[in-house]
C-alpha cells in the first residue's frame, strides 16, 4: 500500500493521505490482465481489512488472487511525497516485517503456481528486500526453469534497500535463470561493471555507447533480450525518456519523448516490464515491441497510483498513431 | 451538466465527481452577461432539482433565464475525464433524451424569446442533437432573420454527435441565414469542400492558405465575418492559439498564445464567440474585435468549468496590455 | 491569516479555502529555527483561538513565541486566487484594524524582546501598514541600533498598501538603522531614485547596470551588504529568477534558475532573507550566502504555504549539488 | 449509478457528487458472493468507460459479470439527496432509455446464463421501468421454473416509477413463478388488496393482524415463503426494524432493532433479500433465516453505498451475539 | 461571510474553512424569495471579488441586490466552530470595521429603497454593531413609517456584542416604529423587564406564563403581534422547539418539535422570521402562520450554510401534512 | 500515527486515509500542557520525516520533545475504522517492530529524563507490546520509585495485544510501584480477580458492588488511589459514562452523563487519566478530582483524533457549570 500527502504537500504539511495498492510485480500484472493476458499474483499477505483491499483492488483489475496465501503480521507500505519543480520526491519505505518479506518457501505451492504458467516475472526490489526473500526467488527461479517458463527480469535498483555491493552479487548469482532482462543504463553499469563505454559530450552515453554496454553484458551472460530504458530527468514534472532493445543479431533505439506534466511517475518502469512481456507474447517484432512498451512506460506517467489504467488502444495510439492530447469527444 | 473526475483521475479511478452547468450556448451567454449585455438563455429543462440548481447557476450568472421551458424527463448530462500530457481529455455524451433534444418548436413561445433581441447565436452541437432540434433552429433562424436579429453560428463539429455528410449537410441548410461564422480550420475545409490549399513544410495552411479558405467560402455564402480559431496542440496541457477574421474587404491575424499549465479547456471556443459577439456590438474595429475575442479564449484556459469567469478588465489586460502571471497586490 | 481557493479556482467559484499563517517576518523566523538559528517573532493577536492557531503554528517550527501580546480586535487576513497560465494570483488584504497594526509601542516590551538578540529583521509591509506601525519600527530600530544589534531590512513593496512617494519617504527615514538592504531591482531603482543604467535590447539591466545600480544607493548609504533578486515572470507558474550580492569591495551574480510548475510562490523573497541571514550568521563567503539564498527561494516556489518547509540538505543540494528531481529512494 | 451530494448538501448546493454502483439485484448479488454464494448479475450496459467503472466495481466484489451484454446509449442513473432530522431524502431517477431498460429478450443468452443456476433473483424495481423488461423478465421467469430454479421476487414498489394499479397488475401476472415472495405491510396489502386486518390503537398491524394479512396473501397464491419487512420511520437518521417470515405451517417475527445514527438506508431492503437467500440456501430454520436476514439489513444501514460491505461475522455477532458498537481492538 | 471548519473540527485543527453568505436580514430575504415574495437587500459593500461572490450568491437566490452599495474596506466576516454533543459551538465575530458597519445613513438612497416596498424587516444584530448603524436604522425606521410600510423586528440580542443595558436602552428607543415583534423568552424578559410570570417546577414558563409575559409587553407598547420562539437545548445536536404568537385578541401556541441530528442551526430564527413575514403577506390566519413558521424553523436545522435552501412544498408538508423522513422516490 | 478512514467509511471502501498522532501517554502528555503542567513524553522514533510530523505535533501542543530518542526502522501505526449505529469501531494494529519496541533500556538517559519531574504516567499498552517494553518499564519504575516520583498507572488491557493470563501476571509485577491505578471495571476484576461482587437484575455492579472491587484490590495492594471508569455502550454513537474514585477513608461516584453524536472515542480514557493527574497536582477534593476528569473524558468524545484539544474552561463548564450546547456568541 502507498500512501501519498495530497495536493503536493510535505509529510509534515499533510493529514490526509491517499492511498492505492501496488509493487512492482503487481503493476505489471494489473496492466497485463488489462491486455487480456491472464496474469497472476503471488504474494503473502496478513489476514486482515487492509489485506482484504488490497486482494479486491487486484480482483477489480482482473489479476487472479487465487495463490496468495496468508499469515503474519503486516502488508509491506510505503509512503511517498510527490515532487514538483526542483523539489524531488521523496520515498519512505515501511515494508520491513511485512508478511510477504518474513514469508518462507514452503509458504507457497510452487506446483499449483507453475501450473499452466508460460511466464515469470520478478523485479530486483524483491531480492533486495532480505536473503530469505532472494533465496524463495531464487528456488522459484529454478523451478520455473526447470518447466521452461519464460523469465523476465526488471533490476530495479534501490539505494535504499540495499548497497551497490550486496546487490551486484545478488543479481549475479540469479541471472542464469533470466531470459529477458530489463534495466536502466545506471544501474546496468553497475551491476555488469562494464567500462570505457562511448560517450557524447555532456557525459551521456552514445548510440554506440549503449551497444557496447550491451555486448559486454553478452560476455557476461547471454540473455535472450535486453531492455534498457533511458531517462533525463529535466525537474520532478518533466522527463525525457527513450528506451533500447538489444538481441544477439539485433537493436533498436526507441523514439524519445518529452514527458511534461508528469502526474505520477512510480510505476512507469513496470509498465515498460508489462509492455515488453505483452508485445513478445504477442509476438511483435523488436520495433514494435519497444514502441509499445515505451508508450506504455510514457503513459503512465499521466495516471495516478502505481497501476497504469489505460486501454491497448490508447498504448497503440501513441505508439504507433498520433495521439497528441486533443480532446476525443 | 458536465461531471468531472477529481484530480485528473480516470473515469474508473474515480468515485467523485465535479459538478458543472455550461453548454456551448448558455457559456457564450454568461460571459456576455458578465460583460454587461443582457443575455438569455433559452432551452427546456425536467422539473427538478438538477434543473433548478442549472437555473440558480445561470441567474447568479445574470443570465435571464425566464424564457426557459419546463417538462421532459432528464437534462442532458455529459462525463469529462481530463488528460494530462501524452494522455487525452475524453467526453462521454449522455445528452440523447434531454428534455431539450425532445422538446418541440411549440414549447417555446417565440415571439417573447425574440422581443427586444438584437443578436441570436447558436452553435452546431444543437443542430447535431437529432433532426427535431434541427427543425427547431431552422424555424427560429427563419424568424429571427425577419426580425433582423443578428445571427451568430459557430460550427462545433463533434464527431462522436454525427457523421462529417451529416454535418456538412445540415449546416449548408442554415448558412443563409447567419451572418457570422465561426470555425476552426478543419472544420471550415470539411464543411465547404475546400481545395488547393496553400501549406508550408510541417503541412499547416500559410496565411496565404487561410485567406484562400475564406475566399473560397466566400464564393459559397456572402457571411459577414468569418471567424477561424486555430489551435496547434502540443499536449493536453499546452496548446498554442490564434484566431483570423475575414470580411469581403479586410482581414485580420492575431497574435500567436503559447497556453501552457492548462486548467481546463472546454468552452474556450464558446469565449471566442461571446468575446466576437461583445467586441462587435460594441463597434470595436476589427483588429480588436480579434485580440479581444482571442485574450477571452485564451485567459478561459486558466478557469475552471465550461463558463468563463473572468473579468473585462483581465480580458482587456491581456490583449491590449502586458499581464503575465505577477501577483497583483 | 491567508484564506485561498483550492484548485485554482477563483474566489467567485470556490466555497472552500485552505487556510495558512504566515507573513514576511514570521515567514523568516520559521526558516531560520527550521535551520537552527533560534528565532522569536513579534506581533500582537487577539485573544481568540484563530490566534491561538497562528501561534500553534509558530511553536510546531520551533518559533519563540513568548513575547507575543494579545489584546485589540482581530487577526489580519488576507485572501490569495492562486493564477495559472496567463491569469496572474489575486491578492485581497484584509489587514487594516488588526490588533498589530493598531498596537502601540508600548505594548511591547523592548528591553525583553532584544535580550541576547543579535539580528533584527523586518520587511517594508509592516511599515506600509499605517503611520503607527513605522513609528513603532523606527524606535524598536533605534534600540537594535544601540545594542549593536545587526538589522536587515526587506523592501517588500506592495502598491496596494501605499504610494511609491510615501514608500520612498518612509524607507529612506528608516535606512541609517539597517545593515543589510534586500530588495528586487525594480523597487531599489524606486526607492532610491537611481538613472541611467546600463540597460540590454530587451530593457533589462545588464550585470554592469546592476553593479552601477548599487554604486548609486551606495552613495546615498552604505549598508553592510545589498542583496538584489532578479526574477522574469513567463506565466503565473513559470519564472526565471537569480539575485546578486553587492559589498564594499566585492559583489556576486548567482545561477539563473528556471522555475517551472510553481506550486505556490508567496514567502519564496521571504525565504531568500532567511537564507541571506543564515548563510552570514554561520560566516559562509559571498558567493555561498547567495547560492545558498537563491536555493532557498527556489525551492520555496515548490512548497505549499507562506513558508518554506524545506530541510537545510535540500537547500544545500540545490545550491551546491545536483539535485534535479528524481524520486530520492 | 447513484449520484450523491458530499455532506447532507441539497442538490441545488452541491458541486461534488460521490459516485458508487448499485441497483436492486446487484446489491443482493454483491452480498451474496460475499457471504461465498458464487453469484452472477445479468444487465445490459453502454460501451463506456463508465460502464467499466461499473464491471469492475461488481468484480472487485467477486461477481461474476460474463454474462453482462454491452450496447445501447447510456447506463442508468439516480440521483440521491440524503435526508437529516425531519427533512427526508430524495431520489431523482434517471435511468430511463437506458441500455438495460431498451434491451430485449434476445439480448440475453438464457441458455448460459441459467446453466448450473439454482436461484434467480429479481426485483420490482426491474418490472416497474417498462413493458419491455417486464415481458424480458416474465420470459425469463418461465425458463428458470422450467429448470426448477428457484425464484424469489423482492416487491420493491416506488410511486414515481409506476401507479399502483398498474403494479397490482403487473405483479399478479409473475406470482406463479415466485416461491419466495418479500416486500414490506404497505406494499403486500396494496398488490394483494387485503382487508379487515387486526390493528392496535396507534393503527399498527398487531402479530394477529400480519398473520392475516399472510394468510389472504396465501389464499392468492401458495409461495414457499413470504418475508414481510416492518419499518417504523422516526426521522431520517433513526428508524426502527423488524420482519417477519410466514410459511404454510410456521411464522415467525424478529427482534426489532432501534436503528439511530443512520449512515446510508438505501440498499437496506436488498440487504435482507440477500441475507434470505443466503440463510434459506444453508438451510437455516425459520428463526435463524429470518435473524441473520434482519441483522444484515440493520447493519447496511451503517455503510456508505448501495451495497452491504458487510462481514459474515459481523452479521452473525449482531443476529446471534451481542455485538454493540464497542471498539474491536 | 461565514467561515466554518470542515467535519467537525476544533478552530486549533482545521486547515480548510468552508465558506457561505448569510447574515440575519439576507437569511430572510433568501427565504422570502424562494416562497415568491420579491425581496430586496440593502447593505454596504467593499468592491473586491469576496463581495462580488456574496452578490452572486443573493442574486442566485433571487434576492434583488440592485441597492447594495460599494466602499469602504471590508466584508465582515465571523468565524464558525461547530458544535457536537456536549461541546457547544463557537462563534468568533470578525465583523468591525466593515463597509457596512461603517457605512453613513446618505450612502444610501432610501427613497428609491423604500420605492414600491411594503415590508421592512431589521435585526437586532445590526442595531448591535455600532451607534452609527443604530443611528442610520431609527432614521430608515421613521421614514419606512411614514410611508405606511410594515415593520418586523427580530430582537436577536449577541451578549458578545452589546451589554444588556445597552441592547434593552437601545432596542426600546426604536419599538415604536415595529409592527411586529420576534424575539426568545429569555431576550423579551430582559428587553420589557417583565416579573412574576408562572413557572414550572423545572422553571420553566408555563403557558399562562407565556401569556403574562406578552401582555407585560403589550402593556410597554402595543404591537401588531408578538412572536415567541422557544428552544430548549439538550445537546448540540439535539434541541426541542415551539413557538407562540400573541395578539390584542388571540394567542396560540405552536407544536413541539424534538430536533435530532441537527446539522446547522445557524439561521433557524432567520427562518422563523421569513415563515412569520410569509404567512402574514398571504393572509393565513394565527394558527398556519405560526406552525409555518416553525416548520420552516425546524427544516433550517437540517440545511447547511446561513440560509434556508427549503421549498415551500416541504415546509407545508411538515406544518400541515406527516412528513417524518421517509425517502421520497 | 493514526490512519482513519473519512466519512465513515469501511477500509474497503476507502482510499483515502486521515492521519493524526497519538498514543496512550502522548493524549495525557498533550492535554497535561495544555491545562500547563509542563510535561515531557518519552519514545523512541526512526529518523524520518514521518517522525519529524510527530515531534512537530507534539511541540505544537506544547509538549517537552527533547528526550525523544531516534533510531531504529519504524514508527508504529494503527489503522480505525469507526463504527456507527450497530457497526462496531475496529483497529488494526501495526505497530510491531517500531523503534519504540524495539528499543532498549540504554537508548534513554533515564537521570535526564527524571530530572525535576514530580509526575511518571504509563499505560498499560506499552507493557503489551513485548517483554522488551515490560522490562524498560520496570526499570524506569523502580528508578522513579527511588526518586519518590509519584507514579500513575492506566491498565488500558487490549485483548489483540495479549492475553489475560500474560496481562495480569504482568501487571501484578510492577503494582508495588503504582500510587494511582486506573482501569475499568471490568479489567479491574480480571487483573486482581475479584469475586462475589454485588449486582442488580442487569448484571451491572452495585454502587456496593464496586466498593468492595476496590476492597478486594486494596487487599492485593494498597493504592494511594484507585479511579474505576465506567462504560456502558447503547451504540458505536452512544455511550453512557460515569467514574469512581476510592481512596482508603473516602470514595466518591461521578454524575452520569449520557454521551450521544460520538465523534471519536479513541483517547478518552488518556483524557480521564489527564484530568485524574492535573486535578491531584492541583490538590482539588476528591469529588472535584472525580468530575474534572469525567468531563474531560465526556468532552475528548466530541473531539477528532486521539489527543483532547479541549481548554480547561471548557472542561470546568461541563464539571461544575451548566454547558449544554448552547451557541457561545
Amino acid at each position: 500500500m502507498r500512501l501519498t500527502p495530497c495536493d503536493f504537500n510535505r509529510f509534515t504539511q499533510s493529514n490526509l493521505l491517499k492511498t492505492n495498492f501496488g509493487g512492482a510485480e503487481a503493476n505489471v500484472a494489473v496492466l497485463l490482465s488489462s491486455l487480456n493476458i491472464p496474469s497472476k499474483f503471488i504474494t503473502k499477505l496478513p489476514n486482515n481489512d487492509i489485506s482484504k483491499s488490497a486482494i479486491e483492488f487486484l480482483r477489480q483489475h482482473n489479476v487472479d488472487t487465487s495463490e496468495i496465501v496468508f499469515g503474519g503480521d503486516r502488508l509491506g507500505l510505503y509512503f511517498l511525497e510527490q515532487g514538483i519543480g526542483y523539489r524531488p520526491s521523496k520515498v519512505i519505505y515501511d515494508r520491513q516485517y511485512s508478511s510477504f518479506s518474513m514469508s518462507s518457501f514452503s509458504d507457497y505451492d510452487w506446483e499449483k503456481i507453475f501450473k499452466d504458467v508460460s511466464w515469470f516475472h520478478i523485479s530486483g526490489i524483491t531480492l533486495a528486500l532480505n536473503d530469505n526473500l532472494f533465496n524463495i526467488c531464487l528456488e522459484a527461479l529454478k523451478i520455473a526453469k526447470s518447466k521452461n517458463i519464460k523469465v523476465s527480469f526488471d533490476i530495479n535498483y534501490r539505494k535504499s534497500l540495499w548497497s551497490k555491493e550486496k546487490a551486484k552479487e545478488t543479481i549475479l548469482k540469479i541471472i542464469k535463470y533470466v531470459d529477458i532482462c530489463i534495466g536502466n543504463e545506471e544501474h546496468l553499469q553497475m551491476i555488469f561493471d562494464t567500462h570505457d563505454l562511448d560517450r557524447d559530450k555532456h557525459n551521456e552515453l552514445t548510440h554506440c555507447g549503449y551497444l557496447q554496454l550491451c555486448k559486454q553484458i553478452d560476455a557476461i551472460h547471454k540473455f535472450e533480450k535486453i531492455f534498457i530504458t533511458m531517462r533525463r530527468t529535466v525537474s520532478s514534472n518533466h522527463n525525457k525518456f527513450s528506451s533500447m532493445c538489444y538481441t544477439e543479431n539485433n537493436h533498436y533505439f526507441s523514439r524519445w519523448y518529452d514527458i511534461t506534466d508528469i502526474l505520477d511517475r512510480v510505476g512507469s518502469g513496470d509498465s515498460f516490464s508489462a509492455g515488453v512481456i505483452y508485445s513478445i507474447i504477442s509476438k511483435y517484432d523488436i520495433k514494435d515491441i519497444l514502441e509499445f512498451a515505451s508508450s506504455a512506460c510514457v503513459l503512465k506517467h499521466s495516471v495516478n497510483g502505481d497501476i497504469c489504467d489505460i486501454r491497448k488502444e490508447e498504448i497503440e495510439d501513441l505508439a504507433f498513431g498520433q495521439m497528441n492530447g486533443r480532446i476525443e469527444r
